[in-house]
Formats: C-alpha cells, sequence, structure tokens
C-alpha cells in the first residue's frame, strides 16, 4: 500500500485479539491487562506470565506458544534478554503488531543495545509485523477497548495524540479527561523505531474519529516525509504540538529518553508554520489548546467579558486578558443599567470586567447566572470569560453545598451558553483544599459535558483563546479566492 | 510621630478589644466574628447588630455605644448610610482604628460616594482614629489573634503582605499556607484613604516579626513618599511585587475596584528595579517567590539536579530550566556509577536529568530518595528539582496509600536537604483527582515543615529561582566595596 494510506495503518487500532507477554501480576498503575479489562475489550485477551496461573481472573499462560487462539497483537513487558526469542514466538503465531513496552534500547546510548533494536525492528519486519516501540506506553483506543494505564475514560472520543512518551500521553489523557476531552487515537511510540510521527500524523488526518490532533515530538527522522504529513494533518484539522528538547538542557534530555536528535527549534517552527499548525511550549498549553480547539472552535473576535468574583481577582484577569492581546470592551450603557439593577455598590464595576460579588449572596447560583446571561447577551462580546474558585474551609451544616452548587453552576452554563449562542469559558483556579478540589472537578465535567471550554487561570484561557484565533485567521486567509 | 517610625503605626496590629459593627450573623466566609475567633483572639470581641441576640456564642449589642467595654479596634460591615454615624459613635466610643469592609465609596467612579470617603477620613483624623479602607478585608494577624476570613493559619509567621485586594490576600494565604507560608502581617487596605502602602512598607521594614514582604498594588498616591519607603523595605528585606493594571485593560480595571489611578508600568518598574525590589506578573509568581525568598534564600548557585519519573516530564523539566536560563551539568561520573548501580535500565539517564522509574517499584520511597541524595551529593550541583504528582485512579486494597508515602517521603525530603546541605525543591504538579489533592497537600505541608520550597510545576520553580538569584547578586554587588 502507498504512503500515507489510510488502511495500512487501521488494523494496528483494531486487534481482535491481545496477548500481554510478561504481564504484571500486581494490578493498578503497571498492569496493561487491568487496564485493557476496564475498556472493555471484546476480544480475546491473553496474559502470558511462567509465573502466574491468573491474572484478574484471566487464565495465564507460560508462553505465547502456550496461548490457544490467534493473537493479532503483542504487547511486550518482557526483559531486554527475552526480546529476541518473543520477536521468533509472534513470528510463528502469525502477530501483527508488537509494541515493546520493554526498554534498554538505544535510548541508552549502548551500543549494543542500538544493534539489538535495529535487528529485532528487522527481523520482525521479515516476519510481517509491525513495531511499536520500544521503550513506550503503546495503545490507548477506547474505542477499541485498548489502554495502557488503568483508570482511564472507556468513553471514545475525537483527540488523537500523538507522543514520543508515555508519562505524557498518560498526564496529557489524565489532565484533558478532566476537562471533558476523550479520544479517539492515543499512541505512545518511544523510540519510534518503526511505527513514528509521519505516518500516523497522516493516519489521524484522515480518521473519521478525530476532530483534533495533538502530538508531543521530540525528534523526527524524516524531515521531508514529516513535512508532508504534517502539511496533510493541518490542512484537515487543528494540529497542536509540544515539542520535547526547545532548549539545550531539554535536547541533551531527549537524547536519553528516547535516543532521539531533537534538531533546531527555528527549523521545526518554520515547518509547523508552513504547515499551519500550531507549536506550544508545555504540557499544560498543549491540553490548554486542544481544549479550545475542541470547544471553541469557530470562536468570532477576541472581545472578552469578563465575570467573576473580587475585585483583585477581576483586575488580574483583565491584565491576562490585555497581556494576551485580546479585547475588553466597555459593555453598553443598557447592559451595564441591567446589572446595576440587582448588583450591590455597582459603580464602575458593571462595565467590564465585571467585578460582582453576587454569587456570595443568597441565591448566588441564580444571581451570578442571570450576570452571566446579560453580559453574554451584549453585542459587542464575543465570549464570557467567568473565573472562580470552589470551596475553602471545611464544609459544616449551613454552610453552601460548594460541590451541589458547582454542579448546578456548570450545568446551567451549558444551557446559558446555547440559550446566548456565545461561548463561556469557565476558569476555576487551582483549589487549595480536598473538598475544593472535588467541587472544581464536578465543575469542569459538567462544564464540559454542557460543550464549555475550561481552564485553571485567565491567563491559560486568554493564551489559548489567542492561539485559535490566530489559527483561525490563518486558515481563513487560505480558502480566500485568489485574485 | 515622624514619618515611617515604627511606633506610629505598631498599635494599629496589636488592639486590645475589637467590635465587629453590622456583623454576618451567618457563619463561614464573610464572617469577621468567627474568624477573630478561630485566631484565638486574647482580648474582648464584641458583635454589633441590632438583629442578633448572639453571634457564635457571643453577646451581640444593639450599637457601639452599648459596648460595656473599652474598644480599640472597629470593623464595620454596616451599610453606606450608616457609616458616617459609626464615625461619630466610634469617636466618643475612643476608638484608634476603625477599618471599612464597607464599600461604595470613591471605587464606584460617583462623585458623592467619593465625597463621603473624604469627610469621614477628615472627621475620623479629628476625633483621633486611623482608617484602614474602605473597601477591603482588613488586617489578618495570627500573632495579634485578628483575622479577615475564616480558616486561615492561626499560626503565626515571618511573611508579611500589603494588599488593595482583599479576595487576592485571601488567595495569596490560602495558597501560600498549604505551602507552608506564615503571616506576621496581613494587610488589606482597599482604596487606602489613610493607611496605605508606604507607610506599611515603612513599618513592616522594621517589622522583626517580618523577614520577607509581598505586596499587591494597583496604584501608588505619593510616588516620592513611595520611593524612600520601598528603599528602606527592600535595603532590610526581600520585597516581591505585584502590580495591578499593566496593562490597559488591567487599568482601567484598577478605577473600578479601588479607584486608583494605575500609572505608567515603565516609571513603577524604574522604582522597583532602584530600589532592589522584585515585580512579578501574576498571582501564582507573587506566592513562588515568597516561598523562593522564604525557603531558598542563599542558594549559592545556578545548576540544577533533576530527578524524577518519566522521561517525558525529565525533557520537559529540562526545557524549562534551559529556558529560564538556569544551569544543568552533566553527573560526575562517580555518581552516576553510583546511580546505574540500582537504577534498571539506567543508560545516559542517571547523566542529568536523572529519568528514573525505582519510585515505581517496591520500596519505592527509598529508592527514590537514595536517588536524590546521591544527586544532592554531587559536587557541581547547587540544588535538587524533584518533580512528582501524587495519586491517580482510586485507592484500592493492594495499591500504595499515596498519601502514606507522599508523607514519608516528605518527611525524609526535609531530612536529606539537612544532611547533604542542598536545598531539594519539591515539584508536585497539580493533582486530577480528589485522592490525589489528598497527598499533594500532605506532601506540600510535610516538605515545608522540613524547610522546602515546593512549586506546582518546574517552570515555576526554574523562574523563582532566576528571580531569587537575580535578587541576591544584585544584593551582593550593592554589598562590595567602592574601588
Amino acid at each position: 500500500m502507498p504512503e500515507g494510506s489510510f488502511d495500512a495503518l487501521d488494523y494496528l487500532f483494531h486487534p481482535r485479539s491481545v496477548a500481554v507477554v510478561g504481564a504484571s501480576t500486581s494490578l493498578g498503575p503497571g498492569s496493561f491487562v487491568e487496564a485493557i479489562q476496564q475498556m472493555g475489550f471484546k476480544g480475546d485477551l491473553y496474559p502470558v506470565n511462567p509465573k502466574a496461573q491468573e491474572i484478574n481472573g484471566l487464565k495465564c499462560y507460560p508462553s505465547l506458544g502456550d496461548v490457544p487462539g490467534d493473537v493479532d497483537y503483542v504487547i511486550s513487558s518482557v526483559p531486554l534478554r527475552f526480546v529476541e526469542q518473543l520477536v521468533e514466538d509472534a513470528g510463528r503465531k502469525g502477530v501483527k503488531v508488537i509494541h515493546f513496552f520493554t526498554a534498554g534500547f538505544s535510548e541508552t546510548g549502548d551500543e549494543d543495545a542500538a544493534a539489538l533494536e535495529a535487528r529485532i525492528l528487522a527481523r520482525a519486519k521479515e516476519l510481517g509485523m509491525r513495531v511499536i516501540g520500544p521503550n513506550c506506553m503503546g495503545l490507548y483506543v477506547p474505542e477499541s477497548g485498548l489502554s495502557f494505564m488503568p483508570f482511564l475514560p472507556a468513553e471514545p472520543g475525537d483527540i488523537a495524540l500523538l507522543s514520543q512518551s508515555g508519562a505524557n500521553a498518560g498526564e496529557f489523557c489524565r489532565s484533558g479527561s478532566v476537562r471533558g476531552l476523550r479520544y479517539s487515537k492515543v499512541v505512545s511510540y518511544g523510540n519510534g523505531s518503526d511505527v513514528r510521527e509521519s505516518e500516523l500524523l497522516e493516519y489521524v488526518a484522515e480518521d473519521p474519529a478525530t476532530s483534533v490532533i495533538a502530538c508531543y515530538i521530540e525528534g523526527i527522522r524524516d524531515g521531508a516525509h514529516f513535512m508532508r504529513a504534517l502539511r496533510k494533518a493541518a490542512a484537515a484539522k487543528p494540529v497542536i504540538i509540544l515539542k520535547g528538547g526547545r532548549t539545550e538542557a531539554g535536547t541533551r534530555a531527549v537524547n536519553s529518553h528516547t535516543g532521539s536528535l531533537a534538531g533546531s527549534l527555528q527549523i521545526f517552527d518554520a515547518a509547523v508554520r508552513q504547515a499551519g499548525a500550531i507549536r506550544v511550549d508545555r504540557m499544560e498549553e498543549l491540553i490548554d489548546s486542544v481544549v479550545a480547539a475542541r470547544f471553541l472552535r469557530g470562536l468570532r473576535g477576541p472581545r472578552a467579558g469578563i465575570v467573576g468574583g473580587g475585585g483583585g481577582h477581576s483586575v488580574l484577569a483583565s491584565d491576562e486578558v490585555g497581556a494576551a492581546g485580546l479585547q475588553m470592551p466597555a459593555l453598553p450603557e443598557p447592559t451595564q443599567q441591567q446589572l446595576r439593577d440587582f448588583t450591590p455598590a455597582a459603580g464602575t464595576s458593571v462595565r467590564n470586567p465585571v467585578d460582582t460579588s453576587v454569587g456570595m449572596g443568597p441565591d448566588g447560583n441564580k444571581a451570578m447566572l442571570d450576570t452571566i446571561r446579560i453580559v453574554a447577551s451584549a453585542p459587542n462580546i464575543d465570549y464570557v470569560i467567568y473565573h472562580t474558585t470552589w470551596g475553602w474551609g471545611p464544609m459544616r451544616p449551613g454552610m453552601p453545598d460548594f460541590v451541589a452548587m458547582a454542579r448546578e453552576q456548570a450545568t446551567k452554563l451549558g444551557e446559558l451558553s446555547r440559550e446566548t449562542g456565545k461561548p463561556i469559558i469557565g476558569v476555576a483556579r487551582h483549589p487549595t483544599s480536598a473538598n475544593g478540589m472535588e467541587a472544581t472537578l464536578v465543575f469542569l465535567e459538567d462544564a464540559a459535558a454542557g460543550g464549555l471550554a475550561t481552564f485553571s487561570s485567565v491567563q491559560s484561557a486568554a493564551l489559548a483563546i489567542v492561539r485559535l484565533l490566530g489559527w483561525q485567521s490563518r486558515r481563513e486567509d487560505a480558502f480566500v479566492p485568489a485574485k
């Protein structure tokens, strides 16, 4: 099949049976078996470990050869000294894809280890197998029932992530899921000896299940192929890339991690720009930009209405909006008047930003939602940023139930956004207590369920909005017919 | 007494009796009475509210005149229309300081409201009273048993905060307390009609209980006085200032909030630089820099040892250290060899950053602490940044107890730091679950109790370190004798 053909890679993501060879006998973070069980994998799942009879209710086999049925996909957790034997066993078994969680290959900088990586790759190719890794977490594809870590959402979604780091992939998926992201194809490909960024980009570009593409990339092996793939992907969907190794220190770390050559950031940036993708500097920004691309796409303009409690918070929110290059126009006089009708000691605090203490009073949720409705309805506002923080101090009888308030508010914000036709952006600052965390998680989850983008600071929101608006304007340019 | 005399202001912070006039009958966030009770205030506390007989176990008086004993300090929560009467009542009662939580004065932009503010200030002066505010939260001084919000630490400490915003003061105190900050004098002074930044700076500069000064400032009334006060304070102690209104949007918000004129950021910056203070752009940076000044003062140099689990996390940590302008030298070969002895598939991952999975194994805490000890002992390392994240997924039987692990690790990190003589900096990324939050809070609290600086990202840590090192080098310059 030709380079970049969708079908050439599609079977990777849809194995009918999986064997975890060297399966961990303990459950939790390190258990591929438990992770896949939690996804409700519909095919056959075979733990292989000569030291166990059973893992989490599944019969465990002493070797891959002992597995009774066909095996499409092998996850290797075996020690390095067993990998060559495993490739032979897999070949005999007719395995199509082998994922090496096993590490200790070229990334160590050791020549013998690099030679071993080259040898198993060559042999796997001879035997008709594709290789994922080594030194990586492999696949998290909820739709197919695959996962690389327990406790990730089993519900499929439309975000693809291509990552050279398993730890970063895990953090992206966990932190993103709290903010409503759900995933189509997540690939942690580590050293990328075979399957890697360019081929994967071409695949997710065509994948109908994917609408936003996130990447964590440390190094590129074939610049020309990458450029073609990135162009194709970025023409089809928003592509946001976190480049590991953007400094000299990071470049050295990249070399120890995946054995990649980080290359010049200038060249990488030029490629990203030419392709129409977005590059970010850190994990939080990657998630923020994906949230913006997922929930705010089509945003009409830069004009923010800012609503929240606390004069100082309002000042700092305004500074972030201003520093990011967004706008915060004064609300029209009729809008201000509507707000003054029920805002205590309103003064100029209803001009924009709207600094209001109505949320603290009786019926606080209703008054705050009324405030946001009025601001969202103003004709010179493209979106509302609502900033808040949840729960401080212990919950006690007679005090408001923060979790219930957060749930109600988040749900109604979604309704308000649909009613007014304006995006409402929820900023919930990081909490400082366990009950605040509980309320914050409920707020984020329910807001996202209602279609809202959420962030942990106004700065994060503003920067993500600026990146999205920039991306949109470049795309609109691209569609303007040539004169 | 002359300008800037310590005694001229000291009595403000040590009232023998407090009356809360217009005291809220409900407890929790809005209750000054409960806040002060929680601090263990040793003097007499009098709630005043004609609609209540008792508030939280204290007899409530219908008016200030009905209070039986002397009253040094009045907190006004009365509606605007009662403030002039209250000033008269307070004068008759011999009150020394009156704090107006009451808002609706000059900050509204209304001329009559501004005239009222001027009138009550003039009358208070005639009657021998100092005024805090209006439009502010007033004092949180644990040593004296004063507080403006429930659930702040009752234990006194050495951090002073001077803030024009009560909401920002609350956020600073709550978020900082989680990271081990404790407070000497916190003043939320709002519109600053009488007591404000310059006089307060002169006071905390001399205050023996204060070792680090944080400020949230929106506007300055007397530039020359401010410059003198800032010079005096910054010569004595680290002074870190968050300036609200650093953009045009923020400036407009400042005007609505405290009625201040934000002024030119360039002029403000020049003043900060000349005085030898530090300016930051956002609340998190203010807290980060105070944490650095409190726990890392005397840091010997820029050379970081980076330790943590996850190759991708290590790469991004290295990028942040590099981008901030810090150094990350390769560890000496004997140090690397010591690490290789027990690090699986070590390769070059022990060079620095040290990317190790030992924390995941059995006895994970011990192996991680051994790793950090070895890195901290390397002669070319000035400090260690240990990055981690706590608790993902539900806790279950058979899984490690994250909270207990966090407690043990944090405690031992403090011991390690003392043993090696090197600062160990704890970076705990924001958690994504309620049990992760619990473990994170324990980690932060216990690490701080052992003298460790903690941050929520390597970026935050690196930027705070750079600001601290810059401040230290400028101070050392100042002490070099002229040639």
